[in-house]
């Protein structure tokens, strides 16, 4: 039994997606394949990067996931594959691995990373506008299969990596960043949530939120809400609304807590 | 083989089904996943439940379907399982199985309901924001694997039923409701079309329809026809057009039926 | 190992597509399925055999495709099952196949048609409106378990196609067709890329293109390039941006090639 994801910014209208589980299944019959997105903002490497590394790392070990954001397609920009802990990645190396590799660094996981030039795990015609389905699928499949990773190209140790914003440490408390406005609209940030006092005032588009709750349902509806995300990070959210309409924040602007 | 659905309100960019995925196939590697509807209106219990009812009976018997529009997560709402005939569920106790209970109790199927207090069957550690993937997920994925029902909880007899709109008869017909507007803005309703005769009049949004024809391809394009849907139930459309749109009608409001 | 796409105009609201698993896998337990589009234009017959003709060739041999845009569902139009080349298509007749019809005839690939009038391998009880469910999707799931083109009904040689638009040699080069505005906004035209010299000047819109590029990655961000597609057609595209909103075009508009 193995598994492969699908993360990628083509859409859902156009088939791209489906002639890439085409390919996959042609190389690796059995393996079941789960779309995590293909909703991340056309060219957009860091909200691929950040949606992926706040989901990945659920999946059980041996995972292959199969991340394709990806504006530098046929140029020289490398195609890399990686083993982070118990998970496998196919990937652009345009940095969009960064959160997760920064994470296994931190856990002090084992870390493989691989320049895929091997074309012997290629589609034998390759494009110039489409590896997903000509490189990156292939790639994943016979991962999957149990191809090694050693054998689908060159040993390297310098992925390329996003500059990533982290959360600062400030006299009172921290200053923090949001990464992420879900489906929901609520907003996702870069803190761990067990940084953030149960008591903390947090400050957010001039507005103050007085400590956390523990889910939505605990405040009426419409209440603005801070709250520890399914990732473990520190959420801003309205009851049954949406917090990122409501604030008019955006994927960097800046979120205080403080005692 | 088994087959196990998803209905939620989660859209689909962020890789909360994704991960789901990964969950279910952790614990019952071989069953096959069908999503219903990532797309229910946010908190919409009453959306999700509609079109949970409209096609959950459809599918071949023992399917489970994990159903999560949950607003209340995280809160002392219960979660269930159940048995509806042939069909299995798993979902808060929100209201979400309504009318698949109402319709089960009309056809006389039995019916049994489990309270989901065993967290044997959960994943270890439960956030207070998503039991999609930590308790949901991982329930279905064990009753899809042969867990009986009567393990994952306590049997129950009172799961919470949402106030239902029902068609009303009037002295020349019935009065019914808009319960769902679908994709292609034809306009479902709650009566049975076996209930209407072939040469009624129809008055929807104070524009009257004669009759009723057997398809959309039947009438010329654009032209406001009332026909069968494929659940049994009236349906008003325009052909090749939007017949939500057109009349300006939402979920909720009155259609009237006469001789 | 069986393989069956879908591609529709449903949307994914409303579970059609799900029911229409649930039905696939009850007849045929171990295909995969893989959706192609449920985003085609509603009842847009075109814009479905554009995308399918884009993107089928490119599975394994002997996958089944199930394409279901359908105005004229319910009244007497026939549906068919295909056989061409290595590919088996379920449709209605309304010319959902024609580029791919007239692709293999250009290849001289073996093409055989059947109307699909043997009720044995559909639904027991079909609806007016949701051939996609009761037809469509039982005899594709009968194909992929193996049972013959020829028993699905009778043998049939005048498939309905459509109009498609061809492009036309000029004095200087070719007058093409802009075919298919996809996710990216990147407009994919008729004309095949090899016949189009790497210095010739491309006109749309009232705009000049000078030459190919290799991909997108080799002009600054905001360029306006010509290329290659992933399928060998001529494409215009913005880097890192939206071709069709910047040129304004649709699809139909013409497109001006020229030494």
């Amino acid at each position: 039994m193995s598994i492969l994801t699908l993360l990628t910014d083509f859409g859902t209208q156009d088939g791209f997606i489906g002639v890439m589980k085409g390919v996959i299944w042609g190389i690796c019959p059995d393996v079941k394949i789960a779309d995590l997105s293909h909703q991340i903002e056309p060219q957009n490497v860091l909200h691929g990067a950040v949606t992926l590394s706040r989901v990945a790392p659920f999946f059980p070990a041996g995972t292959v996931h199969v991340a394709v954001v990806d504006p530098g397609v046929g140029t020289a920009r490398r195609a890399i594959a990686a083993q982070l802990g118990t998970q496998r990645y196919v990937a652009p190396d345009n940095g969009l691995l960064t959160p997760l590799i920064q994470d296994a660094e931190a856990e002090h996981l084992p870390l493989t990373f691989v320049a895929l030039d091997n074309p012997e795990y290629w589609l034998k015609s390759i494009t110039g506008t489409f590896h997903g389905r000509d490189l990156f699928a292939p790639v994943g499949a016979h991962l999957a299969a149990g191809v090694p990773l050693e054998e689908l190209g060159t040993l390297i140790d310098d992925p390329i990596l996003l500059e990533m914003p982290t959360p600062e440490k400030t006299d009172t408390g921290w200053t923090a960043h949001i990464t992420l406005i879900d489906h929901f609209g609520n907003i996702r940030t870069n803190l761990h949530v067990d940084k953030v006092d149960a008591n903390t005032t947090i400050r957010i588009a001039g507005v103050e939120i007085d400590g956390l709750v523990k889910s939505y349902g605990h405040r009426d509806v419409g209440t603005l809400v801070a709250l520890g995300d399914s990732g473990g990070y520190l959420e801003v959210a309205v009851v049954n609304g949406n917090a990122a309409k409501r604030l008019e924040v955006k994927v960097g602007d800046v979120i205080n807590v403080s005692a």
